[in-house]
């Protein structure tokens, strides 16, 4: 099993080729073709030039390399099966891509057995990639390389609280949405995947998602693991299927939230 | 009177000042101070080490430079009087920056008369430089040096709108959102005085703010105007002095939105 496992300098790789995708269509309006996909609960979901060539070009280096390996994209579905799957969302946050603001990224994740192993959150704009190697999490960008780690025992009306949008919040009264607000230190919208890496990365505390496919989470979770924070569904089940999926910068912190959101 | 008004250059000097203030204590939890400020509406209005020493170096050059004009600060207050007057923000988005999201910025502008003249939007951690310097618009930064200009001709159903907080919606049912929001293709949240900055670089089409203060607003009129955009309160008056603020990349467009939001 392990010989087949890539080193993180193949997710590098993956990120590189996807850049040169991404980046020249970020901020391109003119020429850039975009779409609608029908999607429950909102009536514009745009998919672009820059999101199918992405995935496009990684899966043909996966093909080449591991041709073994199940692939799962948002654009172009599942191909393969076996113990080793790699899940792609090439523009994760394509609404931040179309507005021209740099908090979406390219996601890069790996499972084994259906667990998050490997992955990588790769933002070419302000050229920092964030990742799990399948012990610990990494950074490199502008402020250098070094190790990630989540924000420990900070007490809950201390927490910086996450979620991308507040539109779900009427649509699952089942959350508890309002509690957890009010019990935290102020609230921040509209961070996608990036948000999740600034948990990773000990800025915010908890993150908060409504309806996320595999493809949005798969690799975020092996680099919140591997930076000391904990993701689950809320029901407390592991995150990898997506759905409502809570990431909390400590296992205290998370229990706690948890609670309050099923209350 | 002309003498008198600086040159953009002046601007680049201040925001390569406040640079050296703000983007230290970016993504340095640990060492930086974080206090709040009583504000109408919010329970945590943060404050930083890194708003009080940018303001505080801006305002020292321009003190020394031009011992005449007045300056408005966010952190300490008005000095000085007479036609020219700096207004500044040393970071306009204290919550992302303490989120660690890069969508900040340090904002300086200038009034003649009381109508913004000339304006900068200076993000650091992206290297990104939006400004007006009286006549056009312009960026610096990772995409080249270019004149910054609005989309035009584009209809109200294929409009990106922002606002930064959803929190205001219902503190402020004077305002229609709910018809504007549905009348446009989609709403994005979160983006601060970058988001305006995208407004002026043609990525997103209205920008709807409840309630700003002029600092928050007055470095971006003239970025906005000077790349072809319209900027008003909701009454359509000048929005020097901040309140509910909306801005657009076509009169057009403006005239429909603000119909719209009166409703």
């Amino acid at each position: 099993m392990n010989q087949v496992i890539p080193d993180i300098a193949f997710l590098h790789e993956l990120a590189d080729a996807a850049d040169k995708q991404t980046l020249p269509r970020f901020r391109s309006r003119g020429s850039l073709h975009v779409s609608s996909k029908p999607k429950e609960g909102y009536r514009f979901d745009p998919v672009t030039d820059a999101d199918r060539e992405a995935e496009r070009v990684m899966r043909e280096l996966i093909t080449a390399r591991y041709p073994d390996h199940a692939i799962m994209g948002e654009e172009f579905g599942t191909t393969g099966s076996g113990p080793v799957r790699w899940v792609l969302d090439p523009v994760d946050g394509t609404r931040p891509f179309l507005c021209g603001l740099p908090v979406w990224g390219t996601l890069i994740g790996l499972t084994v057995e259906g667990r998050g192993h490997m992955g990588m959150m790769n933002q070419p704009f302000t050229g920092e990639r964030f990742w799990a190697d399948g012990q610990q999490a990494g950074y490199r960008g502008p402020l250098g390389t070094f190790q990630l780690q989540t924000r420990k025992g900070i007490s809950l009306d201390q927490a910086i609280l996450h979620t991308t949008s507040p539109e779900p919040v009427s649509r699952f009264p089942n959350v508890n949405f309002a509690a957890l607000e009010a019990s935290t230190l102020m609230i921040r919208y509209g961070g996608e995947c990036y948000a999740m890496a600034m948990l990773a990365a000990g800025q915010i505390d908890l993150c908060l998602e409504f309806s996320l496919q595999p493809y949005d989470i798969v690799a975020l979770v092996p680099i919140i693991e591997q930076a000391g924070g904990v993701v689950t569904t809320l029901s407390g089940n592991r995150p990898e299927a997506g759905g409502q999926i809570l990431a909390s910068g400590c296992p205290h912190l998370h229990e706690q939230a948890l609670r309050i959101l099923n209350s």
